[in-house]
This record gives C-alpha cells, structure tokens and sequence, in this order.
C-alpha cells in the first residue's frame, strides 16, 4: 500500500467522496477521483466545485473527509425510451469503453450491470432506445476463442429479438480478431453489429469514448448488414471511421485513430450522419444467422530469420491448422520446407499470409513460392495474419476438413478480394517541401 | 517440364539466343526473353530489333533459333574508374536486385561475380567508383543471423580499407533484419552503409532497380555514419527514402515504396541530392568497429487470443531470450502469467514489445501492464518487435547476462527513443470530400 493510500484510508475516504486538503497556505476541497495510472503516486485528485481538477501532493498536506459520496440511484426505467426512436441492443464486454461515468462524482466505475453499462454514454439515448446487457467483463487482451461464440450468440440472440442493431463496447486490444469472429459466425445479418471501444479512458479530458459511442450508434439505426469496428478516424476530431469486421486493425498502441482498415477503403465515416463511401452489405429482413462454433487449436508462426525447423515444429505439433505470417510476398526461409512438408503429410491446413500487413501473398513470382504451393500451402490472398487464423478457426469447425484449404480461398466476409486495391496503402510523407522552405535557402 | 521449355530445349534456344517465331500469317524475330513468373507458361517472350517486347503463345507456332548469343566480355579493368571520384564498395548479398542486366541481349542474369555486380547499374559509375564483391548469393527469406555476421565483416573490412562508404545490394523480405543487425553490430563507422534492393526485377519495364542503386550510391559518398536502407519513396517517381537501419520495416508486399520509417522520420529523401531532413549520427574519420557475435537462440512469440500457456511454452522452452509482440500497449492473455513467471524464474529475458507497429510499449497504464512488469519483463519502449528480436541476439552475445534487462532499455542506434513522434503516423484518408462531390448532392 503507497503512502497515498494509506492516508487515504486514514481517512476512510474513496473516490466520489467529498475531501479537503490542506498545504501551505493553499485549501483545495472536492471530490476525489480515482487515482489514474499516469499521476504521480503521491498525488491526489480532486474535482472542485468550479469543475476543474487539480492534482495536489500529498507531502506535508493535511487531508480530511468533508462528506461520503450519495450514490446516484440508476434505475432501469430512467433510460429515457421513445415509440418513435429504433431499439438498439448495447452489449458490455469489458474493456476501457464500458465504464460508467458518475456525473455527480465525476468518478469512473466499471460497468457492472446493464443499467450502469446503459449510462455510461448518456448522449446515445437521443439517437436510440438502449437495451443493455452485459456479457462479461474482460480487458480485450484476455479474451479467447470462446468468449467470440458467446458474443456472436448474445448478438444474433438481440438481432433476432427485436433489436434494429448492437454495438458491443470492447476493449480495443483484441477488437480486430473479435470483428473478424463475428464476421464470420454471423450471416444474413438483419442489423449493424458495431464494435466500439476507447483508447482514452472517459476519466481522461481527452476521452474518446463519447463520440466512439455516439458515432456507434449511428452505424447501429443504419442499413448495414455487416459487422464492423468504429472508432475516431483523425486523432482530434469527432469524425469516425467504419471499418469492416474483416478489414480493421490496430495499427497505433496509444493513437485515438488507432484503427485502420487493410488494403480497404472504410465502409463509412461518422460525423452528424453516417456517410458510406462505397458498397457494403444492406441488412435483411429475415431472421440472423448464427454459425459460432470454432476449432482453437491452431497457431500462428510469424517468420523471422532465427526461426529454424525445430522451433517451427515446436510450435505446430498437434495443431488443426497453421498460419504463417511469412516475409514479403509469402515466403519462409527453405529450411522450414521439412516441417511444412510433415505438416502436409499430416493433412494439417498451412496458410501462408504477409508480415507486410499490406499488400497480398503471390506465391507464383519466385520458385521458393511454387514450392510452397507445390506442398500444399495455401495462399492467403490480402487476408490478414489474423484474420486468417480467425477464418481458419472458423473453417475447420465449420466445412468439412477436405473443403478447408478452398473455402480459405473463397471471400465469406470481405477479408479477401481478387484484387488488392493498390492505393489503400497510406502515402509516404516527404517532409522535403518543408525542408527546403524551413531550412534551406 | 512445361511444353515451352521442351520445345526450345529442342532447338537448344537460351535466354539470349535470338530466335524466330512463326504463327500463322505473323513471324517474329529477336532475343528471346528469360521467361517471367507473371506471363502464362505457354508464352515466349521476344526483344524485337525495334526494342519493343512480344508474348507470342508457342500453341501452333513453330520455333526456330537463329543463332547463339554472343556474351559479352566482363573485364574488370572496363569498370570506368577516376581518380576523382570517391570509391564505394558495392557488396553483393543476392535478391532482386543483385542481378546483371546483359545490355547486348537484354536477358537478366544472376550476379554470380564481382565485375557482372559491378556492371548490374552501369549508371553508378558516373557517381563513384565501384570496388564489387560478392558476398554470398542469397534469397534474403532464406538468411539467417549466421549471414549478417558474415556482412557485418565485410562491410567493415571495406570500410577500413579505403572505401568511402558500402552499398549492400539485398532481397527486401528481411532487408529490414540485416539493417538493424548491422546498426548493432557496427559502431563509429568512417562511412555510411547502405541496404538497396528492388520490389521489381530489372527485366521488368517498371523496375525500381537502377533508382534505387544510383540514390544508394549517392547516399554512399555522403557524410551519413549509420546503417541505413534506400529503396522508392513514392509509387512512381524517382524520389527515394534513406531510411535508419533500426526504424525501416517493409510495409507491403508488392509495391515499390514497401518500406517505411516507423514512428521516426526517414533520414533523408535522395532526387538529384541527398536531402537530410533531421539529425544524423555523421561518419567519423577514425576506424569502424564491429562486434558481429550474435545468440540466435532466440523466440519470438505473436500474441493473439487463441494462444494459449501450452504453445508459449512449446515456443520458448530451452531459448535464451524471448521477445513478444504483444497487443495493444504490450498487453498478453494473464492465462499465460504462470508461462512468463516460468522464464522470469529461470532468467530469461523476455521483451515486450507491440504488434500495433507504430506507437510504444507502456506497462504502466493498466494493471495487466504492471503484472508483468513485476513478472520481469522488460518493456520494449518503441522498438519494432523484429529490432528489439535482432538486438536481444546482439546483447545475449556482447554483454554480460545481468546487463541485457538495462542495455535492452537504453537506445543503442536510434531503435529506441525517449518520446514516441505520435505524428509519424500516416494520416487516415477519409475520401468523405471526394464522395460528397462525385457522388452526393
């Protein structure tokens, strides 16, 4: 327990509580938040009256309790519905965006029930009716393969139920491989399926999980038939981009406009309306189709020049199916062709896809790709790595094991086109222009 | 054997020869064309004596060789030499790039010695005088850190015996590996080093291979003292990118401006000049150094949710050093914690660092984050997960066991920085403005 902590609990005060700190000959009083991770330990926050916070060091301050936070009541019947607005299903996985913000306190909670989860993002409630649920509780990164089913189940289970689109609010780690999961178990979609999520926390100023959730719910009251990921397109602004499910990757650890789509235009951009900007599929009027089961035991081995036979076997015995983020066009080193030729001897699918990210694998330039597909390894397009894996998990619960290797040659959800549009690629900024007028004469 | 090689085996007709052609009403005659990946099996290409290429289906055509080729004499002494001009050594590795162009016949050879690497960019001669060598002659997917010892020898070895700098002519799958072996390896170099390959091989009319070397060359006879990788800055004009050796990465598969800087600017842009756009370590006057030991017993482990406790340990069991590319911040499933904590036990070093690309490591934001900080793992800060791979090898051999967690941490050759540029970025594209006027109202 830090220093902080303990003068804290001295105290007995918590977070939404009503404290005053003494230091020098300066007073502060407030409501304490919540310690953020990026503060210094010693010091602690409290939101004054006037709405600003300021951070004071607790070093030779004086701290005292003035009043325990009153819980705000959250009732379900207080989310405001309306007749006339579409009912959308909002369904809380965890992750920084599914957190509920206490007005009063200005503190942050995660969202443990659905009402909270419901609250969490006030301003959607003037674009739909809410019906939140939450399915779980994860940070993004410790999702597995099952959480996907469970996830695909609750959304087709809503779809089918009444609910004119769902977003799901997920962490952002992992968000890409989920948008790839549901793509693929969910068919004949007769609503959005909106993954959102937040790379700013809602305590953070620089938050961007209001407009995340507002720009969701756009997408959510559209006429998409697809699963997608919204998230801000520029960093500083309020404008959101749609990325197909099958397409979106996060391509910044930290960036508010983190997500990406691969070798794709974005379905849509979000500012007061959603603007598609090219073909996606409508939603049907039918009932949503729901294919979720999976085979987890695959692997996926990214090539590098240290990587010889044995750690390649090491990491391919026993499994279903293999992806293989190779270098370049699609290659691996020819030392590797022993473990893949007794990967295809056992009839283990091995789908060979690009660390480039960009681009698409073309085994047929070099030899060392004809000899890859002379051993069966099948091409892997403009897929991503992960998509691949996700589609492969999905193959191999899905088709029977002799249709694998040309169902992952067929497109099923926009993750593989017959030709790679070549300008999706972002430009190289030159900086010379620049240059020469700053520095040069 | 396709039926076009077994018909010009009958006629004993090599790329080179010149031949004729007759199908039906038409007759064509030229040198025949070493037959390319991209045409369809049963065509043979054709120099005219106009210049122009032809495809011609050999399917009812009959074939006929009109005489042999005559090689052309590869002297040494015919290398233009000046004593003007500064000497640059020109290291051929193989890939792409490294083959020679026989002007008399136009066919596209293999540099197999020294005097065909030296004539395979005939244009460079006007820049510098070129002291060739083949090194070995290697697909760069199938190199191994065995190979970058071997450069990194000969490169300094060029450098301490007069050249003004060294160009290293490279396959571009794992170009970006060497770079950043040979920015560890090499230290207070008297010259720059510079990696250049091509994404199209020079027969083809689109190549970027005579580009790419004569910028190299300029880059080479400059006052630049780190490693670094020159290759298309654009699609389509001749404006070429110096990129640092340790922030290079091949960003897709195919196209001519592959590779980019990641989270840092490139060094320079070369038209006619090199034009440095920022700080540069500059070439000293004494001898290069080169510590060229590396441990390759080295994993590294791609973070996804199927990933599960068994495979990690399968992956790393018996290594050295482990690098994981995790998601997000630097984020891994806490089911594999037991894994981590196992390494941690027995003093493996294991280096986090981030599949997102751009952005850096930070295991402070989230409690996950400092779980395995506790755990022992050293956060890779902004380092690509293949640099922070190559520099694990480097520091397992060249300091001792208790050092590797802090020089891993302290930046080396520009691989690491203090603060991340955040905007190094590419910009999303949102398209919004075109659509609005193509396609609405």
């Amino acid at each position: 327990m830090s220093e902080r902590e303990r003068v804290l609990r001295d105290i007995n005060a918590e977070p939404g509580d009503r404290i005053r700190i003494v230091t020098g000959e300066k007073t502060y009083e407030g409501i304490l938040m919540p310690h953020h991770a990026f503060s210094q330990d010693d010091v602690v926050t409290v939101k004054l009256d006037s709405g600003y916070n300021v951070g004071v060091s607790i070093e030779d301050a004086e701290l005292s309790l003035v009043g325990k936070c009153q819980p705000r009541e959250m009732e379900t019947e207080e989310a405001p519905g309306s007749p006339e607005k579409p009912s959308v299903a909002l369904l809380g996985t965890g992750g920084t965006i599914a957190s509920y913000v206490d007005y009063e306190t200005g503190a942050v909670h995660p969202a443990g029930t659905s009402e909270e989860l419901a609250f969490s993002a006030p301003d959607i409630f003037d674009i739909c009716n809410v019906d939140a649920d939450v399915v779980m509780h994860k940070l993004s990164e410790n999702m597995t393969p099952a959480d996907w089913t469970d996830i695909a189940t609750a959304t087709a289970s809503k779809l089918n139920n009444g609910a004119s689109g769902v977003i799901i609010a997920h962490g952002t780690d992992t968000m890409s491989y989920t948008a790839a999961a549901l793509s693929f178990m969910l068919h004949d979609l007769s609503g959005p399926v909106v993954l959102v999520g937040s790379q700013r926390s809602s305590d953070r100023p620089s938050s961007d999980a209001f407009q995340n959730l507002v720009a969701a719910a756009r997408v959510a009251i559209s006429d998409l038939g697809e699963v997608a990921v919204v998230m801000h397109a520029k960093p500083s602004s309020g404008l959101c981009a749609v990325h197909r499910g099958t397409r979106a990757r996060k391509m910044h650890a930290s960036r508010r406009d983190a997500f990406r789509s691969i070798d794709a235009r974005p379905l849509a951009f979000v500012d007061d309306d959603v603007r598609f900007i090219g073909e996606y599929r409508a939603k049907t009027s039918g009932e949503t189709g729901v294919a979720a089961e999976l085979n987890d035991n695959v692997a996926l081995v990214y090539a590098h020049p240290a990587l010889d036979g044995e750690s390649f076997m090491a990491m391919t015995a026993g499994r279903d199916g293999v992806v293989v983020a190779g270098t370049g066009l699609g290659h691996l080193n020819e030392a590797l062709m022993p473990a893949i030729g007794e990967l295809a001897a056992d009839d283990v699918p091995v789908v060979m896809t690009t660390q480039c990210i960009w681009g698409r694998v073309n085994l047929n330039v070099y030899s060392a790709g004809r000899r890859l597909l002379q051993a069966g390894v099948i091409p892997g397009g403009d897929m991503l790595p992960e998509v691949a894996l996700v589609k492969l998990m999905w193959l191999l619960a899905n088709v029977s094991h002799d249709d694998v290797a040309a169902a992952m040659q067929r497109n099923h959800a926009g993750e593989l086109s017959e030709r790679t549009l070549y300008d999706m690629f972002p430009q190289q900024k030159t900086y010379i222009e620049d240059d020469i007028n700053g520095q040069r004469p």
